[in-house]
């Protein structure tokens, strides 16, 4: 059943978020209606997902081919990418072809990429099956892969055609993950939508079976339309689409040297989104209450705030200094104005940076 | 020096094709201009332009990295996409980082593809050094890289910032190699533009000093550019830019069928042409003198209008149904109406195909 249906308007490749409960039957009849047109379809998802959505591939999909890939970050790579274009022509795929992306944002990242690429662009269907998919990766029509010297450094611009969320497929979604989603939606609320940041504070705490999260993760879903459909591209130079990495300086840097794996995304950016917030309220941009604010609805979802292990600030630092939101060498931050605007913010002092890396935990060595 | 100059028109992605010689000095302001706002710039190319352009290549680009890849078909790939992209990275490039691509077809579309998905887009060069290059590859923005089971599957548009096309490259360019390049040509003259036909067919002989070789090149260019403008994605469904495939679907089958390698992609186009003039007289379409004067002008350039060795119809016929020009399992020719007009053709019984292929010396098996 269909909760909620939002329109993200990108000039021709407009295309519909159906959020809801029990979507397998609505994707049976998407099958149904590309395959009577003549369409050639084939399901991308990944090991965890296969197992644990299994009931509701058979009943949306039937007997479309699978591709499974091996679950976790490592599987956004060249050589996956590889193997789904080889799937995709091995499957007889033409340029009418569609791909239906069951998965998180791994799986839809690359796969998306994947239908970017084989023949310079084929259809595809977003199907986010974790809570950060349905507010994040599943909006905006950014996919790619990994490299070596760091994460999501190749791809391409690809909208879905469609995006599917059905928020029954979190049921099965380990609560760490679940809350590693409720980061973003956090973050969401803080550079956009005060209303909704003071809703979350307000509680009841969500969770998968939540009647109120069709319309929380809708809410989302506009707010991340809304500052794409502003700049798809990524170009404009104060604000726009750069507003959405709140946090993520940070973040990044913390997986970065960390390891991937030590932090789920989400875990990295709560400790980020609090570095940002004591950032503004140190800048005396936003009210000196506002961080601890932060800091509570994140503990609220058993989210860090504070590294988990000692961190050396200067590899932070570097770290943050290479992400790829820093352009031509001058560093930019995404400050707070209030619960619910943020701003970019060029020329923070270094020294200034360093001393919130200690606050949360990082050790001069 | 610079002797023609052409707008390739494509909304807001415009850029401009330089023709001429000598060149060198043009790169060197280019990348000094470049340089001189920040843009980090490194040069890709191959084996064997390296080894040819080596005076051409310190001139211009001074101490630009490079990365000098494979000669040869099978650099475009997966593999060698992946070298490109970690060489972007070792060398730092940013969101504002642009790519010399210098070569033939092979470097500009596999450097170009890797500048469409780094970062999901930064700027490149084209320094075509072939006259297939020339006139065809780097004009459309088409880029990719080949999977198994067929060429150029996997790919972007993007169109270069610049084309600069140096008639001096070709000096050292294999007199094969420039005739195979003048199959494209005579492909141009056949599908678009009747006058640079017969200015072919009254000669004289073109080489890499000819005088008039900018004035083809660049009628080349216009005639490509124009179709491309008016389909850039390749979204009309009855001509626009398939018109281009004039002589292909067969070129690709006997490129397929011989095992690459044994025919220069436009000695197979060559043959390919021979056939669609073939094709277009049979059905009443044109002069029953045009396929003979299509072959007298082919062979003034030592092209082969029959194949080399004989090879089987069934798996020509096979092979072309799988070229990725047929549509949704409907074949597709490109016909003539004239010496300067092309059509697309569909219903063609693929026993009369089947004869054309016995006349250019296929056997059944």
């Amino acid at each position: 059943m269909i909760l909620e249906t939002l329109d993200v308007s990108l000039g021709e490749r407009s295309y519909p978020i159906h959020i809801g409960r029990c979507l397998e039957e609505r994707l049976e009849e998407q099958v149904q209606a590309d395959l009577a047109v003549g369409h050639r379809l084939v399901v991308i998802t990944d090991s965890n997902t296969a197992a644990a959505q299994r009931t509701f591939m058979r009943k949306a999909f039937r007997s479309l081919p699978v591709l499974v890939l091996p679950a976790g970050e490592p599987t956004k790579s060249f050589k996956h990418l590889e193997r789904c274009c080889n799937f995709l022509a091995e499957t007889r795929l033409d340029r009418g072809g569609r791909v239906f992306a069951l998965g998180g944002g791994v799986v839809g990242d690359l796969a998306g990429f994947a239908a970017a690429s084989y023949f310079r662009g084929i259809g595809f269907y977003q199907i986010p099956t974790t809570l950060l998919a349905m507010v994040d990766s599943s909006v905006g029509g950014k996919t790619g892969i990994n490299l070596q010297a760091g994460k999501n450094l190749v791809g391409a611009f690809h909208q879905p055609l469609v995006v599917y969320a059905d928020l029954d497929t979190l049921v099965t979604l380990p609560e760490r993950e679940f809350n590693a989603g409720m980061a973003e939606i956090i973050k969401h609320g803080l550079l956009a939508d005060g209303d909704l940041f003071r809703q979350l504070e307000a509680g009841p705490r969500l969770h998968a079976s939540s009647n109120e999260l069709a319309g929380v993760v809708g809410r989302n879903c506009l707010i991340k339309a809304g500052v794409v459909a502003a700049d798809e591209r990524e170009e404009s130079r104060l604000g726009g689409r750069a507003l959405l990495n709140l946090g993520h300086t940070f973040g990044h840097a913390i997986e970065a040297v960390s390891g991937y794996g030590t932090y789920l995304h989400g875990e990295a950016v709560a400790i980020g989104l609090v570095m940002a917030a004591r950032l503004s309220a140190q800048l005396g941009k936003v009210d000196a209450n506002l961080p601890g604010r932060v800091e509570a609805l994140l503990e609220a979802y058993d989210l860090p705030v504070s590294l988990k292990k000692p961190l050396g600030v200067e590899a932070l630092l570097t770290a943050a200094r290479k992400d790829k939101k820093a352009r031509s060498g001058r560093m930019r931050y995404i400050l707070l104005e209030e619960a619910g605007k943020a701003v970019v913010a060029e020329g923070i002092h270094e020294t200034r940076v360093a001393g919130l890396w200690e606050q949360v935990g990082a050790v001069r060595r």
